[in-house]
């Protein structure tokens, strides 16, 4: 058997605080052959999500840790090379876990089962974005854990997110009476409102985001789909309408670089008083529906009611130095890094 | 027109801490004149409520809080003396917000009205505890609220309490695989599994409770009805089930002594990992289904599945000295002052 070159890059150390590059190595391996129920994958694009930095970490917390020496986990796309798995044949296009390598192992098993992607016109990247994990979570977010309806008034932090700013054009399109965005800095505010078609923004960097609050959304927040956590989920529990509904969905605003060990609200026992309901979202729990969030997405997007936006970089060598920048958030939409064509 | 003498229980300076009975003073005052929409209630009985110790603070959150040199208010049953309220007439019982003093006046607007009660075989106290807050949030909370089903695992805190240990029973009628309760001591423990018919008691006071869950409930929690918050409910977190429901109904281990200023859970993360739901419970929220809750309950005690426990203190001057106790929780049920008989 031919020895082909596999590049990976893996984690040589667990990193501190923020991430950085030379958390990662860079090495070369054999193909990895496939067993019974594996599919041999070349990988495509690498997806990049808040929940890597949780992976990171000593205690994973709901996933296994990556461990010294390993390959990076991603929600990739590739494409098949051989399979020893039914239903799956060379050449198909797939979605899942896979990690920042040439070649990876994948079964159809586990919580978020390896994915075959349909035959489509719009770019394969999409998979990764409006219609991978973002802008699903958003939708069984937005649908199912806000149950936003007409009339709410709707806030969401990191608005400009791969998450983000799905969440916002769903919640105009359930008939939301305002969709009020939180991001950081006055262009980032103008591109939520004019090309996310948010109603408002709210510039965390220089606004009182409660005084703002009082003043976009004077009968009290509805719904607020909470990425970011820290003080900011504090002021919304203050924001809030009686019987308002939080969704958990990220804590941007920790780095993940601790997870669990957050600080919570101080001020929780608002959801008693005014009885909130909070709500978590993980994509795992909704994996049997993905086909179905992901045609009304599809939908969606056709009749061109919601914006498809992604940041694409390409090239394998750039793995790694592309994590931190998600945090920093400097594009808007989906962060993905390209790192082959199909065949 | 006479001046009768009416007792009244003033607070005389904010507490610090616990609440100490020296915090109010006695004063006598002419019994109040009702206006158009009032009616005078001369009191029988004071329900104690922890809510009570918020309304005490500046801060008081949901309800105006109560100033220096005002009469203390409670939940309570009275009778009517004379009404300027249509549909109430002198002799009418009902419960309501009261306050410590011999004649109150009373109206049927709020958010929680007056509420005139049935004719009944059974102690007019029972309003207050079984059919009154204790009850009514029990019920509220574990059918509507965490929505527990048959099968489940039901852990529910202050399990001695007059909202824990009926919390506890309806989870049993509505089919709970088992009952967790966690008290402090073992005779406490021994009356929540003897008494109130849990399946088990957890004792917060020399137990490890994490490692007793794993014990009782392996597969984890799926309801968890929180009378308690700080660290016990960080430990809940870790054991809730994915999907699991958590209901936020008080925050004993505080005290209440800095409403809205306690450390909220710093695994909160575990909302959106473990897809958990957070949700408060606030009577006021269901105060137009109070008679059908009320109902509800008098049938299930009727057919002797719901136990009724009240600890009743004789004497209008005890009241401030039975506040602290609440919180010391010596005595299981519903405790109440009497501080008159009908008429």
């Amino acid at each position: 058997m031919t020895t082909m070159t596999n590049r990976q890059w893996l984690l040589s150390r667990r990193p501190e605080g923020a991430v950085k590059p030379d958390d990662f190595r860079l090495e070369g391996g054999p193909v990895p052959v496939p067993d019974d129920g594996d599919v041999l994958v070349r990988t495509l694009y690498f997806g990049y999500d808040a929940s890597q930095r949780i992976w990171l970490t000593e205690n994973g917390g709901y996933m296994k840790p990556i461990g010294i020496g390993e390959p990076m986990r991603c929600m990739g796309i590739g494409q098949v090379v051989e399979s020893r798995l039914p239903g799956y044949a060379p050449g198909d296009l797939v979605e899942g876990f896979l990690a920042w390598q040439d070649y990876v192992i994948a079964r159809a098993d586990g919580p978020m089962p390896l994915r075959k992607l349909p035959n489509s016109s719009y770019p394969v990247s999409w998979n990764l974005g409006i219609f991978g994990v973002g802008g699903l979570t958003a939708y069984f977010g937005v649908v199912e854990g806000l149950k936003v309806r007409a009339g709410d008034t709707v806030v969401i932090s990191a608005a400009t997110g791969a998450t983000g700013y799905v969440a916002g054009a769903i919640a105009k399109i359930l008939g939301a009476k305002k969709v009020i965005g939180i991001a950081g800095g006055p262009e980032k505010c103008r591109w939520v409102i004019e090309k996310a078609g948010f109603d408002a923004c709210i510039d965390y960097k220089s606004d009182d985001i409660g005084a703002r609050l009082q003043e976009l959304a004077p009968e009290g927040v509805n719904a607020y789909f909470d990425n970011v956590g820290g003080p900011m989920l504090e002021t919304l529990l203050y924001a809030m309408a009686p019987l308002g509904r939080v969704l958990i969905c990220g804590a941007m605003s920790t780095g993940y670089t601790d997870a669990f060990k957050d600080p919570g609200p101080k001020n929780y026992m608002l959801i008693c008083t005014k009885q909130l309901t909070m709500q978590g979202i993980l994509l795992f729990f909704h994996a049997d529906r993905i086909p179905q969030g992901a045609q009304q997405l599809g939908q969606w997007v056709a009749e061109g009611k919601l914006p498809v936006f992604e940041h694409v970089v390409d090239g394998f060598e750039h793995a790694p130095a592309l994590l931190p920048t998600l945090f920093s958030g400097k594009e808007p939409g989906k962060l993905l890094l390209k790192v082959a064509d199909p065949q």
